[in-house]
Order: C-alpha cells, then structure tokens, then sequence
C-alpha cells in the first residue's frame, strides 16, 4: 500500500551547547514538515524523487528510471538524498527485507538550515518504507533507525533531532555523548514562534570546538555559563509547563546572552533577535549551533506579520510557525 | 595667576553593573579631555564661559558681563555649567575663601555621552579654581570634592568618575554603593581604543533598576552572572598587567555576553560591538549602563580608520582614543 509518512522540524528553545557538557536541553518540534510518499514496488529497486526541497538555487532532477541526477554539487540536497538511501538501507537490514519502493520527499522548510530536516527525512523514510512494506515498527526503534541513519552519514550525531521528529511536541533532554535519557513536557500549549534564517557560515561541529576552545582557556565559564544555561533550562521547563509566555520570552533572552558569552553569536543573529525584540516578542534567542543559521522569537499573534516584513527587509528569511506540534504521522493511502 | 587645568574623560572596561553588587571594576581614562582655565578676579564674582562643549545641537552663548545664556533648555550643557559652579562653591567652602574668577570651559568629548565628563568638569574646575588662588590641593581631596559636586547635582554619584578623572591611568576599584576601594593597574601600555557612541535611551539609574528587577526575579543571575563578571575582572587585570592583547580582547567579548544575559544590551550597541569584532578587534563590549551609549573595542593601529568609517555608516558616532593616559594636568600661565 501507499504510505505518506511525515515528521516535523525542531528548533533549540534552550539549553544548545551546554547540552554537550551534560547539561539538560529543551528541544520542540515546528509545525513544518517533511513528507515522504513511498509506494511499494514488485522488484528491489529504490528511486527517490525529491521534487520540492526548498534550497535557494538548486535544482534537483531525478530521471524517469529512478537515477539520481544532482545538477549541481550543492551539498545539503545530495546529502538530503543520501540520508534517505542509508535510512532504506538501514530499515531493510532491520527487518530483513530487500522491497523496492518508489520514494518521493518533499518538504516545508528550508534543507540544512538546522531545522533537523535530516531527522525528519530520516524518521519519515523509515516509517514510510516500512509500514508501505506491512511492517508497523514501534516509534521507539524507528527513533532509534534515524540516528543510526544520522550516525552513519554524519559520523557523529545527537540523538535529539530523531528523538524530536518521532515524538514532536516539547521534550527536555539531557545527552552528554554517550547517554540519552528524554521525557515530554506535557501539557504545553502551542506557542507561535517566528524563526530567522541566516546563512551558517560554520559547521556545527566547529561552533562546539569554538566553545570547547574557549572553556579550554577560560575555565570558569565552563563552571558557571554551561551550569547557568542547565538551570535556566530547568526553570523554563517549568515557565513551559505553567504556559507562562512572559517568563518563556525572558529566560530565553537570558539564554540568548550566555550563549553569546560563550561566543557562538554573530551580527546577523543579533540583529534578528534584536528586530523581534524591538517588535514586541516575549523573547528571542539565536537558536541550535550558532555561527548563523537559526533565530527564533515567541511573538504575539498580532505582531507576527510586522515582525516578517523586518525580517525580509534585512535579508533574513522568515519562517512563521508555531512549535509543540505532532511528530511522526502515518496515512495510509489506498492498497 | 592663570590657570589651565585639564582632566581626562573615561571609559569601563569591565565590571560594570556587577559593581553595584560589589563585585571590582576597572575602569580607565581616555585621551579626549575637559579643561578649564581660571583667571582670579579681584572681586568676588564668577563667571564662566562653555564656549566649546561639543553637544550637537546646542548653542550656548555667555554674554561679556558673564551672564550665562542658555540658548536652549538642552539639559547636558546646562548640566556642565551646574557642576562648574557647585565645585567652585565646595572648593570655596573648603579653603574658606571667596575670591571670585573667569572661567573657561571646554572639552575635546560629546558632553552627557557617558564618558565621565562632568567629573572631569569638575575636578578641572576645583583644581583651577583652588591653583589660581594659589591653594595647592591634595590630589585626593581634589577627587573628594569633585565626587561631593557630583553627590550635590546628581543625587547619588559613584566616586570612580571623579577618581579616574584626577588619577588617570587605569584603575581597580570596588564600590558597593557605601565603601570605595581603588588601586592603580601599574605598567599598562596605552591601548588603542575606538569608542562608538549612539543615543542613550536611558539613564544610568534606569538600566541598574532594570538589571535589579531582572536579579530579584532570576536570583540565579545575581549569583552567577554578577559574580562571574567580578571573575572576569580580576583575569582582566591580570592580563592588562601582561598588555596580553588577546586576552584583554577576549575577556571584553565575554564580559559583553554577560552584559547581554543582564539585559542591558540593545540592537545599535550591538552593531557597534560586531562591526569592531568583524573589523579585527582584539575585543569589543558595550560599555557602562547601557541602553543605549557607548560601546568600545581595542583596535590594532592599522584597523582603527576602517572601523571609524563603519561607525560613521551605521550612524554611530566614533571617537578614537587611546586609553590609559594622565590624569589631572595642571598648567600654570604668567601670573
């Protein structure tokens, strides 16, 4: 049978960086998404289309027998692609399977912004693959598929962007490396959030070495910086919990701060969180790895589209959404 | 005999807002100057002439018989004027004299930008005043008098202003809001400093009681943030002993972020510290309250007019400088 699988983006709400030095994080899924329709085909062939990954400049084709043409060499969609083969690879091995499938992706947002589209690629083509093959693996392991998939392409990989697209909503972890331990946070309601994309200039590995070089030198933010974001996350899992949208803005402006301490902030970045600030959210902060990339404010409703048009004119892209939504949904489709 | 007395204005390098909890300072003169000439008149009256006190958009004019004419109400000019005749009153009440004196003011800074000018009025004013009348005055109780025509005029003063302003150099200090404590930073080399000036939106007064909501509310920050701030510092002086560029370059980075986790940073402050830090400085943090004001950086030599030429685009005003340079000069002329 025909399957569409999706699983939503995420963004950081607190806690990025300290995570690595086992402090807790607050991660939550948005409500953009990423689909994959596959269809079960008679031989072993996989072709994967991916007619509408919405990266500025690129143009992706893929031809009728199912090859990969990548008209340019632009990273982020090929390795959109690739992540959708070894998740196919991966699920086969699990179930030991050899299937073919027809796979089309397509997405709402942005490739390699650091929204965890890899995740939601990753998450979504296992699931697809395998419930359009009539297996229903449990959220638990299609979790764990995806940051093998992750691990494998990447080499190295948080569990947390899998963890996120499977399950969405609010989620507070702690991953230190080696350990993962995660629970939801409940009864939160949605939260309308305007994300400001930059162009990253560095790789996240190399933000992480940026602040281990600085902790390396400047032992005391490692004490105390690292440790503050940990207890700031811990009181804003509580401001989630109570929906207390004031405290939720200021704790992560706090956030914001040492985050800037720890260096990993730039023009661009600032001049976003500045604009949302200055347009009246409740609070803003870059957003993941820092470096460029991803801003994100909570933004009243009435002050959202305001708050769009300052970003375009300063060329960052907007994105409006609002986070805490479902992760992984699958809709069958005839037989 | 004729007097010119001149005193330096200042700059925080760091330590600011976590003084008032206090945490230790330092602080620094910078090259741009007050100076005040007094000539005694054998009557009793004072009269003082501000015929260059760089506030845009003023004019002030003192006619031939001494009378002071505001042309505007603009408060900054009138507010120099008011310091130079409370200091002369307090010098006079402490040398018990009357004599009167024609006095020139002028200033090689903007006025009211938060670079410590009316100290430096002041203690130019007390040292004129008292050297012409042939009263040579301890440099400390030059210092002491300038802080109480601050206390007088502004309700509550720090004493730092008025001691960088007649010690000059770059100073250590404590300052709890009741207990002062300084000593001189010996063997520091002048250092290159651009400094970018942008409106202040608030008083001083404001942006400590802002900060002060923000620790009643966050307790965390008061303990940590303020209290790594004073960290901060102490590395600071250790590091302007060594004239380590780098990390005196550094530790202003961070000690920008821990301002920014306070609060009391804006968009323009911002601009002006990533411009100085795209630009090549060693370091760049905003400087003093906040909200609005001023912002510095250390610049190599050869980077300072590209950095000029950026603040002048984004409408910051520069002013180069270089820190760490005397304090008060006292100059006699014929007699």
């Amino acid at each position: 049978m025909e399957i569409i699988a999706s699983a939503p983006g995420k963004v950081t709400l607190y806690g990025e960086h300290a995570v690595v030095y086992g402090e807790p994080a607050i991660v939550s899924s948005i409500n953009k998404r990423i689909y994959v329709k596959c269809r079960p085909r008679r031989d072993n062939t996989i072709t994967i289309s991916a007619l509408n990954l919405s990266v500025p400049g690129i143009i992706l084709t893929i031809d009728k027998d199912g090859e990969i043409k990548i008209e340019t060499d632009y990273g982020r969609v090929l390795s959109a692609v690739s992540y959708i083969k070894e998740a196919i690879r991966l699920t086969q091995n699990y179930l030991d399977i050899k299937g073919g499938a027809d796979i089309t992706v397509s997405s709402e947002m942005p490739v390699g912004a650091g929204l965890g589209t890899s995740a939601a690629v990753a998450v979504s083509t296992i699931a697809a693959y395998s419930y359009s093959h009539g297996y229903r693996i449990p959220a638990k392991e299609i979790a764990r598929l995806s940051w093998e998939t992750e691990k494998t392409i990447q080499g190295l990989a948080s569990p947390m962007d899998s963890t996120i697209a499977t399950y969405g909503g609010f989620i507070y972890l702690k991953y230190d490396g080696k350990d993962f331990d995660f629970e939801p946070i409940e009864d939160v309601n949605e939260l309308p959030l305007v994300i400001g994309y930059t162009k990253r200039l560095y790789k996240t590995a190399d933000m992480v070495s940026k602040v281990k070089n600085l902790i390396d030198k400047y032992p005391l933010l490692g004490k105390n910086v690292i440790n503050l974001i940990g207890k700031i996350v811990e009181m804003a899992r509580e401001a989630l919990k109570r929906n207390d949208l004031t405290m939720i803005g200021e704790l992560m402006n706090i956030n914001h701060g040492l985050l800037e301490t720890l260096g990993v902030s730039t023009k661009e970045l600032n001049h976003i969180v500045y604009i949302m600030r200055s347009l009246g959210a409740y609070g803003s902060k870059l957003s993941g790895a820092g470096g460029g990339g991803v801003a994100i404010g909570v933004v009243p409703r009435e002050r959202i589209n305001e708050v769009i048009t300052a970003l375009k004119l300063i060329d960052a892209t907007p994105i409006e959404t609002s986070i805490g939504g479902s992760g992984l949904i699958i809709e069958e489709r005839d037989g």
